[in-house]
């Protein structure tokens, strides 16, 4: 029992008015993205089918903040400023010394920190006249994200979902088509990419590749469309960096600075909104947190890929991208964080770890829903399957603390809640689910497939 | 595109420290619950074997206030207080003059303001050596909140869930174990009730009414058991309260005062924790809103029923309370809010009602889930199927005042979100959906079977 605050809130009027670009910050700027057939760097005009200018221009940007535009505030107010809360009864059911802060990106109407990107990715695309936006998304998180941001413009929204996700989570299905949006369940008669693969597997479960390519095929088809992608790209985890923002003013409303900061990583853009504002903090000499990506044993780009030009789809359609990569022919172990079964890493996630400002651990899924389990019923919050990472290595950190008598603090990012996560959790709890081998071999070759430049 | 504020948010020191007890402030006590033999006013002895004597002293209290334990507030501590907003989108929408906020309870572990009242049930168990607690749930809100409550105070939780509700709605099943509940499909071979049951209908989808006679049953058997009720007794509405109150400290910082208070009512627990407090202020003259219930249209116990004693479960085993009741007979037809689906009413809402103090109108579950979606693609929450039944009714509101030019101040709750509810909305955005004819005869028949004091 104690009356010391642990949720530290900022009024509306403080969401951060800019993005932070951590990219002129860094000693040396990350490697350009490649054109697939001539291996140059890749253009606007390039990129201009796909993308809005807007969009492209802070996809190379240098300059070190972006203002965000009143029309993406006024959208960020339904939700933000987010929470940082200190998480005081799982440090007591520890006995750890040390402090646990999270912040908590659940709190979003689609339920993660997907939105962050997808406000401004619609407001920009509107902005420029696009009144349709396509993408794909796996279990859903992305395309929800993406669904609720185009009806805050009145913009129409086609997802194209992996069939395998939409036949096995209706829910998630349902939550995009409340928000307005119209699903196709990947691969789909609707475009040839689609077609070519139903003509020789009439049953194919389908792909997030197979479902790129057919979200990218169908925004060449219309000039009112475009196409959006919800990680991976700087633009994206531009987007995002107001997570690490407010988690800035709201450490120090909590008189606090991290010792260790840790966060899941996917595709990467929940670590990097959370950790860029920092590092340019390390970077200026302002403390010096040890910054962990913490990323599954299933997908683990970072500890166990190489640092090397790959596609970022499964196909090789998309530019080359300078990454740490598991090949992108590697098919991670179906894991129940989908978020985070990615072969890739943010290109510039990736950099920033190539320049020592961030270290790296894996963590198999027993062990985070174990830690997910002691949040919970704690904490009261279900966390999603990937930020069940983040807790993991939280805890982990908690409990060297409590060998070594350290009062660290310690700060993460719950990315997401595990409401419509239920199934991977009755797997946990009814003993169902496993870690299994890493496949060696697998790598092995998905590495040797990777193209040499 | 706006500037203006349109949350407001408390600090958790602002938690109220106090319950409030409408009793005492009402011009006329309510009518006592009497012994469904004696037909005499329960005592406390009558009801020590199921509940803790800090929680039967709240039921007869008539004390304007009651102190909330520090040990409670120190868990209320993890949600509250919830946020206030206004829903400028959805004005924006309707084009309306009105103004509508809406207190949002959704934020809690459990998604809902049922853990308003189960964390203190918990607590006072806790405090008088009971260690564990049993209870009934249908949907399966009210078992995930007590289970929830008691993990915070390391106490056993035992939930009995309808038979059909443990099949269908497994999403729900697993956030109950989540929080380290048990869960038995009702009817079960544990106890006297469900065995009966069985031997008759091995293949019996179980109802609300079993699974509360088995519960009690379970909580008799063991002296470190007690039962757990979420809804319709005075001293669940009692610790409800916190709603209201933080809402009239959110209503003067937005500088506005309601002039119409609409809440859905099932048990009338969310109803009553935001209304009495506003209530209060009524009587005392402060301001003078109208305060209306909204019921749905297959289980409208305040429109439709009758005033009298009668049982509060289906079989006939609890004290009588005279309440607005439909017949404890009554089956309210299968709509997808589960939680309004009770015959009768609490009898503080009920005596409230019949004191001239709050209105009542009833709608159809398909212009709650139109309502629905346009408050979900405005203000992102995607509503549980209960508060749908407020929002639908702050529509109707504001599209009045549209055409009467009035800018009244609209005030409602949202008393939790639908994402475990995904099927419900699936329901209606296929056109499955149905408003089905009030079961006149049915009606009658169960109106025939109260028992006549």
């Amino acid at each position: 029992m104690t009356t010391e605050r642990s949720t530290f809130l900022l009024d509306e009027t403080q969401i951060p008015t800019q993005w932070y670009n951590v990219v002129p910050d860094l000693p040396e700027p990350p490697p350009p993205p490649l054109h697939p057939g001539t291996h140059e760097p890749v253009g606007p005009d390039d990129l201009a089918p796909l993308f809005p200018m807007a969009l492209i221009e802070q996809e190379v940007s240098t300059e070190q903040y972006v203002d965000i535009p009143g029309g993406v505030l006024d959208v960020y107010r339904i939700w933000r400023p987010s929470p940082l809360v200190r998480a005081r009864r799982l440090e007591r059911l520890l006995d750890t010394p040390a402090k646990i802060f999270f912040k908590y990106e659940g709190v979003s109407p689609a339920g993660s920190h997907k939105p962050n990107t997808a406000v401004p990715q619609a407001w920009y695309n509107h902005q420029e006249g696009v009144t349709r936006l396509t993408t794909e998304t796996g279990a859903g998180q992305w395309g929800t994200s993406l669904a609720f941001a185009t009806a805050q413009y009145g913009m129409d929204c086609e997802v194209w979902q992996v069939r395998s996700s939409y036949d096995q989570k209706p829910a998630r299905r349902t939550m995009m088509e409340i928000y307005g949006a119209t699903l196709h369940a990947s691969p789909s008669e609707l475009t040839e990419a689609g077609r070519t693969i139903l003509a020789e597997h009439p049953d194919s479960p389908g792909s997030l590749g197979i479902a790129i390519s057919e979200a990218v095929e169908a925004a060449l088809q219309r000039d009112d469309t475009r196409y959006a992608l919800g990680s991976v790209l700087n633009h994206v985890l531009l987007h995002q960096t107001v997570i690490g923002e407010e988690a800035l003013l709201q450490m120090q409303q909590a008189e606090a600075t991290p010792d260790v900061i840790v966060g899941c990583t996917g595709g990467g853009s929940n670590f990097g909104g959370l950790s860029f504002p920092f590092i340019r903090e390390k970077l200026a000499g302002r403390m010096d947190p040890v910054i962990r990506c913490v990323e599954p044993a299933a997908a683990p780009s970072l500890t166990r890929g190489e640092y090397r030009y790959d596609f970022g789809d499964a196909i090789g359609m998309t530019p080359l991208m300078k990454m740490h990569t598991l090949g992108h022919g590697f098919i991670p172990d179906p894991i129940h964080a989908g978020g985070l079964r990615y072969h890739g890493m943010a290109p510039l996630v990736s950099h920033v770890y190539e320049l020592g400002l961030a270290e790296a651990e894996s963590i198999g899924q027993l062990e985070c829903f174990e830690a997910a389990l002691m949040f919970a019923r704690t904490q009261g919050i279900v966390p999603a399957p990937e930020p069940t990472h983040a807790i993991a290595a939280a805890i982990r950190e908690a409990r060297r603390c409590k060998e070594t008598g350290e009062s660290k603090t310690i700060l993460t990012a719950l990315c997401g809640h595990g409401h419509l996560d239920m199934a991977s959790y009755e797997s946990y709890l009814t003993g169902r689910m496993q870690d299994l081998d890493f496949p060696e071999e697998q790598l092995t070759a998905a590495l040797a497939a990777v193209p040499t430049l």
